[in-house]
């Protein structure tokens, strides 16, 4: 049995949509166990709605709640909550092998980083989603929102964090990393860039490709982009943001007229594969990379669907061994580098 | 007559779209006069294959053409070259409105910053182009690439430049202003932007309405979005990427069965209002605001449609008086709430 825990009480549609994610998550994969966290009553009430396998399911009574607005500093001392409950057993009981929560992210990095923990030599843990590109694949942005402010020893160190992901999670050799910039050229963009450009043509281990523009990212030329916190949430939301529009304005003109809609109907098919392939929720939400643990943040308004795929991928990336390719590739990397990085 | 420089060499389809798309301008705008700079004989050739009114073009022979490679510093002095010796005359005649090319964004930023020169009181210029919301409305986003380190009197500043634009470019009245962030919270982002967010709070004459995360852009909730140039370009190309990654799907799916493609021919109507109102080149590519005159920035792959915009726009917002606007609106702001931010 894989032991994932389960924060019940994160998110807009908790606990319902996080139960009825989990029995469909059970009836998928037969060697799952899960632990969900929260208040036991309702998530019992919650249960009770749906046919699964109760050997399966644990409940851990967790009467506290973080709300979305509750300060993550504040949060991670509540420890009665679903989810810092739920770091404590991950950090304590070795046979725990992830997390998965649609609650606060701010919340999630802080207990992560102070209760689960960082890989040795991991400066700071980093939120990495799985967007999908032009290809039917995807790219790993990395970081999109843990670290506003970064250095170039980070952006260095997301480079080899999503490389192991781009591993595990999806079976890439030799992930093409770019660098998130204003402009292909070398010399582009501010100091932060311009620097971490130089440190990752030098590192061992990591197949760094140059500089990336953020229309790369969809475009798939690229297994990962790296990102400080700030530009890459930027990019992220950017996304999401253009994939809604289009959306709206497809379903707008299906509806314009009636040789319109007899159209759509004819496209139905195709229509269901293209926002198949454009669903950001296939892998649940982003990775939290860097902690000593799997931990996996799915959006806070996710829906059933969207908590399956997110312990879905949690299971996944534990059994190709993600944090032991991230031990791997940090040693491959010469620490001398880095640290010269760091002093600068 | 309203005189317009057009760079008749610059951009990837130059000069054969570049002409094309002058001659478009003509025909639709009686009272536009256009001075084309670059190779006589080319621009001639190219001007004979089309039916014109020749008594409102004049050529002006630039033997030197700017390379997209080219480092702005250099390209600047090349006085021979077609963006150069435009703005050197856009300079010196009175009578001359403004200037259009599709050539290097880097020299176009350091001419209209070193030739040109920016409105008294202006610390930078910056570039802002109209991307289409769901509304069927445009955001203005600005910066966008111009400048990637920025203080905060810069964005503050950036305000007041898209403002004006937002006023004379797209007639609202009090236009509602946000600021790029890493989500909405007032204490949100990093120092530049929780500084930001202070001094535009304080500030006369402009409507702003707080932070702005990225997917907000297209969901039309601002009419101009601020930003540094670093995360604005970020943005931009993140939507563009987008948008091409999902129109490339919905191609493949109209092709992907004959159902599919009648369906397609059913919605013909539909999807091409679509196409137009996702069109980011139907205000022909970004204003480069803060100078004394109205440049505009076509996209380096401009076709004659873009060019034709992109004069069709610097005409209608020198009509609608930017420069007067955003001097009027300078003049608002509390000079004294800039200077403390800038000292700091």
């Amino acid at each position: 049995m894989d032991k994932i825990i389960l924060d019940g009480m994160g998110g807009d549609n908790a606990p319902a949509a996080i139960v009825e994610g989990a029995v469909q998550a059970l009836r998928e994969d037969k060697q799952l166990y899960l632990i969900i966290t929260g208040r036991e009553a309702e998530l019992k009430a919650e249960l009770a709605k749906h046919k699964y396998d109760a050997s399966r399911v644990e409940i851990v009574d967790c009467p506290d709640v973080i709300g979305m607005n509750d300060s993550p500093t504040e949060a991670v001392k509540r420890k009665q909550s679903s989810l810092i409950a739920g770091y404590w057993m991950l950090r304590k009981e070795d046979d725990i092998c992830g997390l998965v929560t649609a609650g606060s992210s701010g919340a999630t990095i802080a207990g992560g980083q102070l209760i689960l923990g960082r890989i040795k030599g991991v400066k700071r843990p980093a939120l990495c989603p799985a967007i999908p590109n032009v290809n039917g694949g995807v790219t790993l942005l990395c970081d999109c929102g843990a670290n506003a402010e970064c250095k170039p020893v980070m952006l260095c160190q997301f480079a080899v964090l999503a490389s192991a992901y781009a591993q595990a999670g999806f079976g890439k050799q030799n992930p093409k990393v770019g660098l998130l910039n204003n402009g292909t050229e070398e010399h582009k963009g501010d100091p932060l860039r311009q620097e971490t450009y130089k440190y990752l043509t030098q590192m061992q281990g990591i197949n760094f490709a140059g500089n990336a523009e953020a229309r790369d990212i969809n475009m798939g030329d690229f297994d990962v982009v790296v990102a400080d916190g700030f530009s890459g949430n930027v990019a992220l939301k950017s996304i999401e943001g253009c994939a809604k529009m289009i959306l709206a304005q497809m379903k707008k003109q299906f509806k314009s007229s009636p040789a319109a809609l007899l159209g759509a109907l004819f496209m139905q098919g195709g229509i269901k594969r293209m926002k198949k392939n454009l669903d950001f929720d296939r892998f649940g939400g982003a990775l939290l990379l860097g902690l000593k643990k799997v931990v996996v943040k799915s959006h806070g308004s996710s829906k059933p669907v969207t908590i399956k795929n997110s312990i879905a991928n949690a299971l996944a990336i534990y059994r190709n061994g993600l944090i032991p390719k991230v031990e791997d590739l940090l040693a491959k990397v010469d620490p001398d580098n880095l640290i010269t990085v760091e002093d600068e």
